[in-house]
C-alpha cells in the first residue's frame, strides 16, 4: 500500500469502516472522492452561505445513503470507472438532498443544534439557511444530471417529493393524539425511508441490477433507521445525540414510543404536549420509557430489519451482499 | 374552427394573447397544456397542501416563462409532437420553480398578499409553504427529468442555484445602505434573468437553435422585468399591484429607484428602513418619485430591452421573432 492510498481510508467514518471493507478494496475509494466533491459544491456561491453550505455539509456525520448506493453498486463500480463516476456522483446527491432537508427542517423547528454542533439557522437566520437549502437541492439535481441519466434523475425527484410529504404529514400530525401506528410508519417511510430508497436504486441502476428489492430492503432499513431514532429521542443521553431528551414531544411530534406508552399510562393518555416545558418533557420521557414502549418500538425495528435481510435477493456479489447485512445489522445495533 | 378548438385558446392570459398568436397558431395549445398539467403536478399529495399547492398554481398570472420557452422553441415545436411536448415539460418545469421561490419568499417576508390573494404560508403556515415550495421544486425536476433531457434539467438546477444565489444576495444586502448598482444589477440577474435564460435556453433546446443569444436577450428582459417591478413597488398602485407601495423598504430591500433618489435627497439619504411603518414608507415612496428616480429607472430598463432587442439574432422563424419582439416590447410599455 503506497502512501496515497491511506487518504481514501481516512475519509471513511469510523463506524462505517467495517462496511465498507466488506463491500470491497474499491469502496474506501468512492466514499472519500464523495466527501471531497461535497465540499466543493457545497456552497450556493455567496460567501457566507458558502460557510453555512460548507459548515452543513462538514457536519454530515456518517453518509449513509452515499455508502448505501455505492453498496448497492457492487463490484461494477470498482471495475469500471465510469461507474465508479456515476457511484460517486449518486452519494453526492444523495447527501446534499438530505443536508437540504435538514437545513430546512432546522428552519421549522428553529433548531439550535444539531449533532451538538450550531445549525445553519442558529448562525445565518432563517432567510440564509431556507435559501441554502434551496440551493443545495439545486446542486443535488445539477450533480445528478452530469452524469446524463434522467432514470437517476426522476428517482431522486420522486424522494424528494416523498420527503416534503413526510414532512408536511409529520407537521399535519404535530399536536394530535388520534395518529395511529400505520399513519406514523407512513410518515417515517416517506420521511427516511424513500431517500434511503432512492440511494439503493441510484446504485443499482449504476450497478446494472434490477433496483426492486434493494429499494423495498432500503425502504425498511430506513424505516427501523427512524424508529430507533425516534426511541433515541426518548432515552438520550444528551452527549449521545446532541440534543436534550425529548425534543420530539416538546415540537408536538407524536412518535410510536409515545403512541405504545399511551396505550399503557393513563398520564401519559392525558398529557398536554403543549404545555411541556424541557423539565417535563424529560419526566414525560421517563414515564414512556418506564412502560417498556421504547423496548417494544426497537423491537419493531428489529423485526423490520430482519424480514428485510431475509428478503435480500440473493446475487453474485459477495461482497455487496456482506456489506448489505452489515448494514442491516448496524441499524439494529445502533451504530449506525 | 371547432368547438374543441376554443379551449386551448381561453387558457391564455389575456395580456399576452397577442404574443402568443404572432408566435404561431401552435402556440395557444401549448400554453393551454402547461396550464393543465400544471394544475395535475401542483401537490405534493397531501391533502391541505394539495390544496395550497393548486391555490399558487392557480394564482400564477401570466405565465410568461412557460410563454417564452414556448415562443423561443419556435414553429419547431408546432411541427413535432415530441418537440411539443418537451416545450410543454419545459414550461411546466420552469413554472412550478417559479412558484416554488414564491412560496419560499413568501415564507422568509412573512407575506399576507400576493397578486391580492393570501399566500400559502398566509393560509397554511410557514412549515407547510416551507414544505410546499420543496415538493415543487422537486416536482419541476421530475417533470424535465421525464422528457430524458439531462441538459435541460442541469440548465434548470443551475438557475436554480442563482434563484437561491440572488435571493441571499438581497437579505445579506437588506438594510445596507451603501449597495451600489453594479451589486443591485447582478442581483436582479440572479434573482428574475436567470430563470427567464433558463426558460430561453429550455426553449432553444426544444427548437434545436443556439441558445446563448436567447438566454442574453431574456436575462435582459428578465432584468428590465425586475427594474419595472422595483418601480411599482414605489409608484403603485396597490389595486394593481396587490400589495401597499414601499413593502421592499419595509422588507429592507435597497432598489434601484432609492439608490438613484438618496444621490438627489438628503432626507432620503438620512432615512433610516428599520424605522419606518406603513405610512411612513408610502411618504418615502413619493419623495422617491418626486426625485425622477422612478423614471430614470425606467428609463435603464428601456434601454436595456432595446439592446437586447437589437441583438436578436436574425433566424428563419417569423413567428420567434415577432414574439420575442412583442415580449420585450410588452416589458417596457409595463403590460408584462
Amino acid at each position: 500500500m503506497t502512501a496515497g492510498d491511506t487518504e481514501p481510508r481516512a475519509a471513511v467514518p469510523a463506524v462505517v469502516a467495517p462496511i465498507a471493507d466488506a463491500a470491497g478494496p474499491h469502496v474506501a475509494g468512492l466514499v472519500a472522492a464523495v466527501e471531497s466533491r461535497l465540499r466543493d459544491v457545497a456552497g450556493p456561491g455567496e460567501e457566507a452561505v458558502d460557510l453555512a453550505g460548507t459548515a452543513a455539509v462538514a457536519a454530515g456525520g456518517k453518509r449513509l445513503r452515499p455508502l448505501l448506493a455505492i453498496v448497492v453498486a457492487g463490484a461494477a463500480a470498482g471495475d469500471d470507472d465510469e461507474r465508479a463516476r456515476a457511484a460517486v456522483r449518486a452519494g453526492v446527491a444523495l447527501e446534499l438532498i438530505h443536508t437540504a432537508t435538514l437545513a430546512h427542517d432546522d428552519v421549522l423547528d428553529a433548531a439550535p443544534l444539531r449533532r451538538g454542533r450550531p445549525t445553519a439557522f442558529a448562525e445565518h437566520g432563517r432567510a440564509a439557511a431556507t435559501c441554502l437549502g434551496d440551493a443545495l437541492f439545486a446542486a443535488a439535481f445539477a450533480e445528478l444530471a452530469a452524469g446524463g441519466s434522467t432514470s437517476a434523475v426522476q428517482a431522486l425527484a420522486g424522494a424528494c417529493r416523498e420527503l416534503a410529504q413526510g414532512e408536511l404529514l409529520q407537521r399535519a400530525d404535530a399536536w394530535r393524539t388520534d395518529v395511529d401506528e400505520a399513519r406514523y410508519l407512513e410518515r417515517c417511510r416517506l420521511k427516511t425511508g424513500a431517500l434511503f430508497a432512492a440511494a439503493a436504486t441510484l446504485g443499482a441502476q449504476v450497478g446494472g441490477v434490477a433496483p426492486e428489492p434493494y429499494a423495498r430492503f432500503a425502504t425498511a432499513i430506513g424505516v427501523a433507521f427512524q424508529l430507533f431514532d425516534d426511541v433515541l429521542d426518548v432515552v438520550g443521553p444528551p452527549e449521545v445525540t446532541g440534543k436534550p431528551r425529548g425534543t420530539d414531544l416538546l415540537d408536538g411530534t407524536v412518535t410510536l414510543p409515545l403512541l405504545l406508552a399511551r396505550a399503557e399510562d393513563p398520564v401519559l393518555r392525558e398529557l398536554d404536549l403543549r404545555a411541556l416545558d424541557p423539565a417535563g418533557a424529560a419526566a414525560a420521557c421517563d414515564r414512556i420509557a418506564a412502560t417498556g414502549a421504547t423496548v417494544a418500538t426497537e423491537r419493531r425495528a428489529r423485526e423490520l430489519v430482519d424480514v428485510a435481510l431475509a428478503a435480500l435477493p440473493p446475487d453474485g456479489d459477495a461482497g455487496r451482499d456482506r456489506a448489505l447485512r452489515l448494514i442491516g445489522r448496524g441499524v439494529v445495533d445502533r451504530r449506525l
